[in-house]
């Protein structure tokens, strides 16, 4: 390890190989900063009047980045969304919680269980009996349905302008190689740092911690003082994900950069010819009345992914073609 | 495994597990035979007519593609062109001189050190030498650089409408992992299993090996009796590709079928959005005619990589803007 900051010379407490530098405390929180800055300006993700929702799961990514937001000024508010993993969600509600007493920032929470009527373990049984079934999905395949929905949904209600998410550099990395090893063109063509609103109904996604591997957003809440969930979602142990993330890793370590020139390469130079690829129609589901695709055959009532999957968990109250509006956890804006 | 062929019930040889089947002696035999008959179909890669020229290393994968193509009906010449190094060049010569006289095939032979002046040994160390010089290569890539050109040339000058390779699934999918990391979208584009001869000077070259695995075209050679070069190239050892290959042998263990479904996912959906990656514009070598990439500046008269890495390589005798004839090992058709 380098003996002096890179940027002041003085003691160093972390090393970024893939940039082959190394930082003191106070430098490395500046560049970690400097790195979402980056990341705002060059893909216009954030105006200064924006209001901003960040997707907060008490974790560190979440964490830092609202912590991050909130010292580069924007007006970010948090989101909690309660999953029912037991007591891994009671912790990260109160860490989430905590922090935003703690800054004064508001925190809006919405709860699967008591205005949805399934949690993500339900989710997850219900996924072990109808693996077969057509529409089944895995425990990590509805929750992650169940908050780009919501998310949108509660941001759309609420008046903000920006969703903002936690996905780091190594989180991006491994979707896109899961994409990338299926050439999963569609998902490609949608994965990028930010979405627009392209049509009504849609709220714009950011993910301004894309720079910013997995091992310094810890050490950024660690050297500031957040405290956040270190452990796990108990669901997910052994997923696809997380051994995409090991082999990354071993790549890495044989070849420091590996991962940022994977991102980036694809960000700055595939990304817009993939999007030739995103051909998806889009159209108004006839039940909840958010943003889906359009069914192939024109006749067909849309439904989205989330009403149909939540019709399957919950059982025949919902499929009957009724809109279960979101539960507001604040007043508008 | 499973205890019978799936093709006939009779006792197994081979597993194929990305396929989740199993062969018998003769019915794997035929299935290598059909994978290759469906590449050359799906691709258009081969007409009943044409003179084929086969690159040939003495190596399991181009002594099966020859013996495979001759075996289908195809007129299918053999190429070996003398790399120089040292015993390991010897044997290979050797192997794919018998292969072809007990074929009763023709083996064209041309040799590096006695019509172009270097030797890929030489390369390598004028590459650790001059590894920083602008225009440097690693012997890996002066190899591949000489055999693309000459491999052209010679079937050009020999009147053959096509240049097989045998580039088989295990090396397409490293190479395409590879670019893909790095998202060498100009690569990439290039990248696939047929590149038709798009104008004067290039000739057609397909990969007809493209959905057969490194293991299977072992065990056909072996099955078929034909006696291969089984050590690797001596230059090799712990490059690139050999860890990229590692890389995707631990993932295709957990997860049979990932290099098959990266590969032909690229293939069948990816590789024409990445086509329009490739802007190169091409003119003629003013050196030795052939076809290169146009310079950037039109007042520069285009050098092709091949003359340029020679001229580095043998000195100034051929930096002058001579040209210097492949000499042929045979007669024109």
């Amino acid at each position: 390890m380098p003996m002096r900051c890179k940027r002041c010379r003085g003691k160093v407490v972390i090393e970024v190989r893939r940039h082959n530098a190394a930082f003191c405390r106070d430098c490395f929180v500046h560049y970690v900063r400097q790195q979402v800055s980056r990341a705002i300006a060059k893909h216009r993700m954030l105006a200064p009047t924006d209001r901003v929702l960040v997707a907060v799961s008490g974790g560190k990514d979440s964490l830092g980045l609202w912590d991050l937001l909130l010292d580069l000024g924007y007006q970010a508010d948090g989101l909690y969304l309660g999953l029912g993993i037991g007591g891994y969600s009671d912790r990260s509600k109160d860490l989430s919680q905590a922090f935003a007493d703690a800054r004064g920032a508001k925190l809006v929470v919405h709860d699967l269980e008591s205005e949805q009527g399934y949690t993500i373990p339900e989710a997850a049984g219900a996924g072990r009996l109808k693996r077969a079934s057509p529409g089944g999905r895995s425990s990590c395949a509805v929750c992650g349905l169940s908050k780009r929905y919501l998310f949108n949904r509660v941001a759309l209600e609420g008046g903000y302008d920006v969703v903002a998410t936690g996905h780091n550099l190594d989180d991006e990395a491994a979707v896109l190689f899961a994409n990338t090893l299926r050439w999963d063109t569609a998902s490609m063509a949608r994965q990028f740092p930010v979405l627009e609103a392209t049509r009504p109904g849609l709220v714009k996604k950011v993910k301004p911690l894309y720079r910013v591997a997995e091992r310094e957003s810890a050490a950024y809440c660690v050297l500031k003082g957040i405290d956040y969930v270190v452990e796990e979602c108990p669901l997910v142990g052994g997923n696809t994900q997380m051994r995409h993330k090991e082999t990354l890793n071993q790549m890495e370590e044989a070849s420091p950069g590996t991962k940022h020139n994977f991102l980036f390469g694809y960000v700055d130079r595939a990304a817009a010819l993939l999007r030739a690829a995103d051909v998806a129609e889009l159209a108004e589901c006839s039940r909840c009345g958010m943003v889906t695709q359009a069914p192939d055959d024109p006749a067909e009532a849309p439904v989205c992914a989330f009403c149909r999957t939540r019709a399957r968990l919950v059982g025949e109250a919902s499929s009957g073609g009724r809109t279960l509006p979101v539960v507001s956890g604040r007043a508008g804006p």
